[in-house]
């Protein structure tokens, strides 16, 4: 097929590489010249304007947004749709949340224009090994970009699907991110257990890598975590500061939002923003209250 | 009555004083000699061992241990009790683990020593307001201390009381601690949540003391809270770094033990943990898995 | 001096009925003829519609909206308003959003009326001991109803303030509510622990009238608790069912918009909504993949 | 290698039959007779005695503990060791308590014997798929059973490794243990979320096979949901109702022992204790506080 990606950051110069790999025409644009520089640099067809991407494909176009999730999708829209037209089709890769696409699905369809929001996971390694798909949207309109779905997945017929209507896909790539907060933080403290537990002189890579064979816990996270405490065994240089990207917030909102509680997800968000206070009022005031009342030290600042 | 107090350390000190004041001959004892000096510039009647508290008393004697919990309870009933005579009574007022008292209970009893737990609350205010006493033991040796209790407490007929036999008074201390712990940092959340919210510029001491009178969080940490946030609104020279004294441990442990999920209590002592890692490993990890699968920038340390 | 009270359900009622004791010319008004009869009963001036309500005030007008938080405020308004000229005052001492109340302020300033945010604690007992009153908005518009504010609050100089501009009541009651969330489940995680402790055979009780004296964790929450545990000690009869009202999801919203980590109000929240859940689909999982990876029984529903 | 396996539960039988597919000769002996019959009808060689069991072996012997954890372990090595010698060596390859392992290796060198602690994970899938092992001990002993290792373990070289000292193995079996209640909580909340979700109208197992491939969750543990969600898509017929074996509770505790937070881990206990509650006094409470403040409703039990 044809396609235009629209964003060739990380996550898009890779997608495109793989679809371009995978025998498709891929155009691709970037507002910034550096990445269009690095794309063309890659061997992918390179255009300098969306109109330019646009008017390089055949009718019906298809064209994917992998840019930042919020406000530049929908200035990308805004630009975009005057230069489309009926049965043209767009797809969101990236990390919209879901209620905007459902929104923009609908905004989309007044001018007859299909929009697919997709769900994508697999991070830097899905050059290589695929990426898993979760997709949303009409079923005629998936069917159509069907061909850069399987060259996309791990296999063509596995790792990706259409998941249900406008919304679902990325839906689903949400509750993905919440399981996988959930998930990393249940490693994080199971190896930092073990750390502390010094008189044991555990070698963490090697008890992650008799996990990743044969026992319950294995998983493509452990994999990695494996690889980086081969690399860095005692994570030097590493500062305790994890950020969160948004879906994780997300997650913890919709399941307040429907009685669901998710208390495993929620406290994994929250681990992260504790992880980036340097000087807790909560803390600070616990440390008062103790003082005032039962005359414990309080240690200084 | 005629008591002997061992331990003169902050909270000692001043439960021996209430009982002078209330018109007790109270006989105090404490190892170290610049306790007792104190104890003796406040007026209070000292000694300089343990067989000399006991040798000031008239049978039956009634000794009340105000020692850490812990081995130094255990030492302290091994030097004291080859001086104590059938029907004589030994109170532990101190934050003793439940099961440690259970057991010194029966041992005592073999020498027909009667042996009182006593949870102890109120901190450095108990001396001017009284104490809240939670008492454990045989119901006729409580009752010969009885008066002992109605001075402490801050009132004749009320903060004290019987409520079950040996253990149980620091049973239900122990649950206390365990609330004070869920409270504590229910309330630190909150003004560290307002704290942030600085568009509002909200004086943080003056909500407190709007929620003092009526509101439905009202209580006696609210007061203390109000005074530490009026001599020092933004908490300055604090470190945020929460101590725990062994209760709240005691309750996660026997809550998980009799199944009985208590989330808010063992949260609260786990940001206690929290509060005081300065290097998080499971933070350090999760960042590194992170940059491990999205490429996701570390921060450096 | 005079006021409009609309809304005369559980709160609106107590609060008409104490500022008319103390000695205010209170006009109420409902739209349910049962709660305005009852209301006559009680010995209110009562009307029969907003419009009855505002004529019946000498300018400027001031109106207490006393109504379920959301759209019934809106729309109360919208039907207010056009009966309100320059210089009346619109008072909200519901539970409404402080966002909404930000907005609400902004849409009548441009009319030049005022409009005042009253955070109001103090549940059924406020008719009795008075009401705790969080108040945001401008401070002259404030300054006109501190006669209110004074007979409303436990005390002329106690237990109401103007804490900030406009959102500032909402937004203090709003965390009011989270804290209380925390210290709720904190108290009943620590009475079950000691319910669960058997051959303990504690009254609880009694143990609650104990810790009401000279303890730390002496509260008005436990007062209530106190008597709710002597009238029915064990609870029977009562649902494990525990509903929340709005405010413990906006202080969980707020704190993760704010970075601020909260696990304790959070989990409290969470708490509640479990307490709803009949037939736990993360239950019915877990036990799936147990019997999945382990062959362990799964019980049957 | 010659061995002897005690114990031919579900674990132990698969672990005998695997060792003897791999070319040992494996004398089984468990204390029922129905176990021990299943095992002869398997093709294994079984023995009526601990002693018979030893007596069948070529010095120095080998023997494989595969009983519950706790009490079980103890007598069974009371009832064991009067048989062995010098150089013989017990393995136990169940869930100990690493406290109780290394208790027992010093007890049992005081004899000369060899003891291996080796944490196995794998579950029913073991016997075709091989386990992980996890093993603690001298490092020359477990040189000694390599061969039944590499047989056990997946591959000769991959899922197994001495880890540390006695006691490491089934530490860092509790460990593993606690990531994956972790883990599994994670899942199924977020798999509850989705089915919450109703207008998205998600097939649970389409969205698990899709993560399955290239998703940064996909996992053993995401496998099995898989093959639940897809013969069961509903979870129809299972109580939500989750048992827990003891390694959570232990990894809680050392946790915190050691100071190390593990909120997610902790959680995951709880949320299983809160799985098993039928009638919350906690609830309850909450409830009749919310009655006792706010007049809020009470719904009966």
């Amino acid at each position: 097929m044809d396609i235009a990606m629209i964003g060739l950051g990380r996550m898009g110069a890779n997608m495109a590489q793989r679809l371009h790999r995978g025998g498709h025409r891929v155009v691709g644009y970037d507002p910034g010249e550096g990445a269009r520089q690095r794309a063309a640099e890659a061997g992918l067809e390179v255009v300098d304007s969306l109109a330019a991407a646009v008017a390089a494909l055949p009718v019906p176009r298809v064209v994917w947004l992998m840019v930042p999730a919020g406000e530049t999708v929908d200035q990308t829209l805004g630009q975009l749709t005057p230069h489309l037209a009926e049965g043209d089709i767009v797809i969101d890769g990236g990390n919209s949340n879901y209620q905007d696409s459902i929104r923009r699905a609908k905004a989309l369809a007044e001018d007859d224009l299909g929009y697919v929001d997709c769900g994508t996971s697999g991070g830097v390694w899905g050059l290589q090994e695929g990426y898993s798909l979760m997709v949303g949207g009409e079923a005629a309109v998936v069917e159509q970009i069907a061909p850069l779905l399987r060259t996309l997945a791990p296999a063509e017929d596995r790792g990706w699907g259409r998941v249900g209507p406008s919304g679902a896909g990325h839906f689903t790539k949400m509750v993905h991110n919440g399981i996988e907060y959930g998930m990393m933080q249940a490693y994080a403290e199971g190896f930092a257990l073990m750390e502390r537990k010094q008189e044991m002189e555990l070698d963490l890579a090697q008890v992650a890598e008799v996990w990743r064979h044969g026992s319950v816990v294995r998983s493509w996270l452990l994999d990695l975590s494996t690889e980086a405490l081969k690399r860095n065994p005692s994570l030097d240089g590493i500062a305790p500061y994890v950020e969160d990207s948004g879906e994780g917030r997300w997650t913890v909102a919709e399941a307040i939002a429907l009685d669901v509680p998710a208390p495993v997800i929620t406290l994994s968000l929250l681990e992260r923003l504790r992880s980036r206070e340097s000087n807790s009022f909560t803390d600070r005031l616990l440390s008062a209250m103790r003082n005032e009342f039962g005359g414990h030290a309080i240690k200084k600042s």
